[in-house]
């Protein structure tokens, strides 16, 4: 198995660099307060479509041949990666196809209709998701962009990583968000390789930890009913990604659902800015831990900013004011 | 009536330069598109206590001689300007006091407590909050810092724009918000004393029309019951704002609750971004006057992003994805 290097990143961000918003770090003095840490948030909600899927796909897509061009692209995902391959293919002007669940929400579907994806719907179960995408697969030739098995993808990734420590190079650690892996795979690749002593960390829900599974016992551990508000981390690593984070990262750590509902409107409040529950999930690694993170400068990936806004889960009794 | 200059404001940006956020102007592709004029938002939700409030609250402390320094500062509020003051007091080492309605809401309390300021609290009408200040006044000495209705807070306002125009010397078009007119005298007057050529607009909720109709009619109105979601454009013009603001604007426009509601949820969505109610009243009035700002370079000042996440105005119907 090749793994990605430094190199192939460094040159997917050229090859993206006109493509992608090179997105601000934004810092709060209250947050540090609170945290005891140093923390510079990287701020991919702010990203196209939203996300930092954004720059995977757009590196896969840019990296076809002529005649895959011409038989378009597709893949099966009802989030952010779904909206990023949509709108990347179309900026390419070549064909995307996703494949959505039947139950997919309304906004999500008419994202990725909106930037120019046909959408095929089928059962809302793995099985006939891959049946599905294999059947369009044999009667077009699409080429499938896996969300994060796909190493192309995971290069585009961690350009966020090269972005940040050429903006901060005196980072000492790395704290990015883990669902099935390709950020964190894109990130401490880039991270390690331009600074080899910094330290990167995984951020996982305790209610979907099955790369911390994974990480600990040394053996590949499926996703198995996870249930958190963080929608973008239910997925599983995949051999590639599993085995990057295995060279590459130094712990995951699991946070309860309470702390990433409580991140996240720290941000909110204190930042004025929209991260959605999976990108809070790092930030709650730090509250949860403050002793690892105290006085260290830490690279915080806030890796989308997608939320459905009539159903947030902010509750009276835990408002804290301005 | 002595009215705020171009220097007057200009003073005041480089007395408070070292305390404020020089605050960045965000821009959306998008919201372009579906308005399209160019819009360039700048973010005063980023700045200290999250609104302007706290450029005229600065201003104003730091003109203190110094025996009124020592007897402190008194105001009414129970919005942004009491967090505003209360920060700007303690800053400058000095005591601040606050009169708030014994109703306000218990996150506000706790902020401008947290800043460090006395609170008061008072029976939840016009004439007991009045009374209550002039008893401490008579009581310590305490200098009123009145929201908008003062000379230095007003000046204080206008560095906003001062910094907007240059950023963007080529702007066309500015809109801000009006509630007592302390943005929009500010505003305004950086603004006609920088590009002579340029148009101000206010933007005021059609249900709490007050300065439309002092500005249309040419006689101060005052603001009877106002019922908006725009909770810091309830007040009315003074004698001072009202002399600014018929000599520097060039137009006040009035928006529905709805296109507030559906202005704020674009920049929320679009711009990943926390704008309050007020602030998005400035969107509103392109939103419903598309021929006016088309093509056309247009500042929007996003007055502040304070708001109480547990009670959000967006409803499941009117969602419109990522």
């Amino acid at each position: 198995m090749i793994l990605p290097s430094l190199d192939d990143i460094k040159s997917a961000h050229r090859r993206i660099s006109g493509y992608i918003h090179h997105t601000p770090v934004l810092t709060s003095t209250q947050i540090n307060r609170i945290t005891g840490a140093e923390l510079f948030f990287k701020c991919e909600n702010f990203q196209k479509v939203g996300a930092f899927k954004y720059r995977g796909a757009m590196n896969a897509v840019l990296q076809l041949g002529s005649d895959e061009k011409r038989k378009g692209v597709v893949t099966h995902s009802s989030g952010n990666h779904a909206a990023a391959l949509a709108l990347a293919a179309g900026t390419a002007g070549i064909k995307a196809t996703v494949v959505m669940p039947s139950n997919a929400p309304g906004v999500k579907v008419k994202a990725v209709k909106g930037y120019g994806a046909e959408i095929i719907f089928c059962e809302p179960n793995q099985a006939a998701r891959e049946k599905t995408t294999r059947e369009i697969i044999e009667r077009t030739g699409a080429v499938l962009v896996h969300p994060y098995d796909n190493f192309n993808v995971i290069c585009g990734q961690g350009t966020a990583a090269v972005e940040m420590l050429e903006d901060l190079p005196s980072l000492e650690i790395i704290v990015a968000p883990v669902g099935g892996g390709g950020l964190l795979s894109g990130t401490s690749t880039a991270a390690k390789g331009i600074s080899p002593g910094i330290k990167v960390f995984g951020a996982e829900p305790l209610n979907a930890n099955d790369a911390w599974k994974s990480f600990t016992t040394g053996i590949l551990h499926p996703s198995v009913s996870p249930r958190t508000i963080a929608d973008g981390l239910l997925t599983s690593l995949s051999e590639l990604t599993f085995a990057v984070i295995r060279k590459n990262v130094d712990g995951i750590f699991t946070v309860t659902e309470e702390s990433i509902i409580e991140s996240m409107r720290l941000i909110w409040e204190r930042m004025k800015i929209i991260a959605e529950p999976s990108s809070a999930v790092a930030l709650a690694v730090v509250m949860e831990n403050p002793e690892v993170f105290r006085g260290r400068k830490t690279g915080i990936i806030l890796s989308g900013g997608n939320v459905q806004l009539d159903s947030l889960p902010f509750s009276k009794s835990s408002g804290t004011g301005q």
